[in-house]
């Protein structure tokens, strides 16, 4: 499967803006010969928007800007993973991420899980389910969004349940780039999976953002990975012989000891 | 609280011949003004010296190699974490570290939980217990054993039951080194701990070890850090201050979400 992870400047407040923007990045997707484009937190918006402009956005994962992406994804024959303000069904906002299939199809949601700071924290409710695992593209894909994934447990909570790959929208500002040359890396080669990290560039409500966007194989290498200022389009061929080598090589998964640190949900201890 | 962290080659499976040189690095320790002198793996017989030998040599964590460690400690004034393979009760065979302090007292004993590849498994039984976690030097000091750092469970639960070090003897070989300049600065950072990873240089039984041994700050960077090839006794001070500076930076244990992907025992999901 080949991904293109877009590293870019965060958008306006503004959702025809955001789904325009969308459309070109998806255009140069297919074009490039990729079945999924993987965007950064809260493309279709912009992330560090406030309260207001959050709960003014929000829309329901099928409401209208959902089916705008539906159509991109048809239009082009591509996959997109976006992120975006989720109005749930109890009223509140959640900071989530949407897989929409290069036939439309809505095939995961997801709600960040661990807010970061005051910025997470006022404008959304932290989500209280795990990422779904699913088939796509030959492999099972798994989600976390930004902070989420600086959390072993996350990763190795999706690899247990079954994921050969993660793909992380992230909005990660200076001073934590180890988060992305360090964590990220360390969160494939522990787990023995895929690792794909799409951050924004330049300047948002007071915070920078660091780039470094990347793809990881399964031991811990860079396939891809953007420098800290330019906006860009990352490709990465996921291959599945990558993963089976790497998981042939590095028994972590299988040498646990969850009897002396607790399982994970759904493991025996 | 300084501590020696030693890099050196893999000794002979004799018990005189290593304790005779941990006599002469804990004299260089205190020299330097190191209040601890951590060892890599099974410094005191060799690690990879068949199972035969570790049989062989294997004693009580009170035997008399314990008690010579013991005289050595008193004799320099400072303290020992060493490893050996400790016999058992069970009389079973374990790959164990010991903390002696100053004083000659048996502060901690700890085995290897989680067993690397068949060079351990042919050798040893695998530990069933988690670390201790001690008071040392104005800090919680708790450990590790090479393959078991590898596991973010590790040292997770390591932090979760208290822990601010984490002492950590190796025998890590190559291609093995993003273990050293990878995954132990992720433990640190995620963690918001000091690891400290003690490793061998040069040949033994088909391996190469790599070195690369370090000290690494809870915020992730290197304190202090060998090189791949060369025998050293590394310094490094471990200062409460960058600790709860880290910690009130970086709020990764208290933003985990146990519910989520299971608590560790002991605390609440």
């Amino acid at each position: 499967m080949r991904i293109a992870l877009l590293q870019c400047l965060p958008g306006a407040a503004d959702l025809a803006a955001g789904l325009a923007r969308l459309d070109g990045c998806a255009t140069a997707a297919a074009t490039s010969g990729a079945t999924l484009l993987v965007t950064p937190e809260m493309f279709l918006t912009g992330y560090a928007i406030g309260a207001d402009a959050v709960a003014r956005l929000a829309e329901p994962a099928d409401g209208p800007a959902a089916q705008a992406v539906v159509a991109i994804c048809r239009t082009h024959g591509t996959a997109v993973l976006y992120g975006y303000p989720e109005r749930g069904a109890d009223g509140a906002v959640y900071n989530a991420v949407q897989l929409i299939d290069a036939d439309g199809m809505r095939r995961a949601n997801y709600r960040k899980t661990h807010l970061f700071g005051e910025v997470d924290r006022a404008q959304f409710s932290a989500g209280d389910a795990p990422s779904p695992i699913v088939e796509f593209g030959g492999l099972r894909v798994g989600f976390a969004i930004c902070y989420d994934i600086e959390f072993p447990e996350v990763a190795r909570a999706l690899a247990l349940a079954g994921a050969e790959v993660a793909l992380v929208p992230t909005a990660n500002m200076t001073p934590f780039e180890s988060v992305a040359t360090r964590l990220v890396p360390a969160r494939a080669d522990e787990n023995t999976l895929f690792v794909a990290y799409a951050n924004y560039v330049g300047r948002e409500a007071g915070f920078t953002y660091c780039g470094l966007s990347c793809v990881v194989a399964p031991d811990g290498t860079d396939l891809a990975r953007a420098g800290a200022g330019d906006e860009t389009l990352l490709l990465a061929d996921l291959d599945r012989a990558r993963l089976d080598a790497a998981r042939s090589r590095v028994t972590y998964l299988r040498d646990r000891r969850p009897e002396l640190y607790g399982a994970t949900p759904g493991e025996d201890a």
